[in-house]
């Protein structure tokens, strides 16, 4: 079973966009996924095909009108596809959540636009929003390439080297260890000699070694967290 | 003058991505930014033109050369952008840091590719690494594009309306509250009455009550915070 996006825009011209390339383009030309855009707009009912309205209550900003975007969720198969919100209001996207999404058949994805969408839609549809961090984007657009990204990545087949994935940040509840490769010298820099000294168990603790002081350095919220199998 | 993002990567197709559509599209066309990509690839010196090799020491995946790398970033004139890495070991990307970068002279971006990049040309070209979340991309250029969308977006003259942008999430230290327009029923459900009373202040002292509410309950973490001025 192919693994199928469906984004609900008012951009679809962003879709596939840097997914139509490298690794998620080529897993998309072999069919390893799929995606289909779904244009907001084609949904709006008045003349002006008005997608968007003033908040109830004054302030800045346009609000996502809750009809317009039920119509457009509702113009597709109902299935059991997680349906999300791309909204900085959302819970921080993490890499269990990634799997779980590619662990299933495809996802719904919304892109908000302006200020908001009308919180009525939210709950009626049941929308899981979701952050991919704390910062604000134009639109869930970028948001919705990003996850997208993360997801397609790991559907099976994709990546070449099925290790690849394994051993990286946050899969093992650190962050990774440093890397280095040829040359052997590179401005007057050696590469750690214990890398070249052949003995497999004292570089896998070296790395893990290293892997623990960045993440206590960096990330040491991430060692207060129950570690992952 | 304008803000510039130099963008060092394997995939200059990727940009500007839709980084060249709606709001960040027509600042780009008005010239309010510009973004130059640089192909990493081009500096490389062997016949085969490798940009990347085995780690060493061993393991799963390919290291980017720090060779290469360094000749792309010595390519760039000097100025005083800050160079950001994009990697999933870096520091949080925050609003703050986003503003930080939107009130520079422009940006110097590498993508990572593969299983990461040589730690002695992070060193040595003193890169920090941005982490835009705790999800692992097929390599820096997604990241790239979202932290860009971010800074562009609060560029001076990019968003139509300034007082935009200042209410939202983070921007105050706590996720925003719920937003409602038109129509006043949707699937029988109202509008919050409170919103349509009339009544600034109350309007105010409800949202800032919401928006206390739901970051209690989804983003605690938010609140152990120093408020944001």
């Amino acid at each position: 079973m192919t693994f199928k996006a469906s984004v609900l825009t008012l951009y679809p011209d962003m879709f596939p966009g840097h997914l139509g390339l490298s690794l998620a383009g080529r897993a998309l030309e072999r069919g390893q996924w799929a995606i289909e855009t779904v244009q907001i707009r084609d949904f709006a009912e008045d003349k002006h095909r008005s997608v968007d309205d003033t908040p109830a209550g004054g302030g800045a900003g346009m609000v996502l009108k809750p009809d317009v975007l039920a119509r457009a969720i509702d113009s597709l198969d109902a299935d059991d596809r997680p349906r999300l919100l791309m909204s900085p209001r959302g819970k921080p996207l993490t890499q269990k959540r990634v799997r779980e999404i590619a662990d299933g058949s495809g996802v719904v994805i919304v892109c908000g636009r302006f200020e908001g969408v009308d919180q009525r839609v939210i709950e009626a549809r049941q929308l899981e929003e979701v952050s991919i961090g704390d910062y604000i984007l134009s639109g869930g657009e970028p948001a919705a390439l990003t996850l997208l990204d993360a997801v397609v990545r790991i559907l099976p087949g994709v990546m070449g080297n099925d290790q690849s994935g394994l051993h990286e940040s946050f899969e093992t509840g650190l962050l990774e260890h440093p890397h280095y490769t040829r040359p052997q010298v590179f401005e007057g820099m050696d590469i750690p000699a214990v890398l070249t000294s052949g003995n497999h168990a004292v570089i896998e603790a070296w790395r893990r070694e290293q892997a623990l002081k960045l993440t206590q350095e960096r990330r040491p919220d991430l060692l207060n967290q129950p570690l992952k199998k």
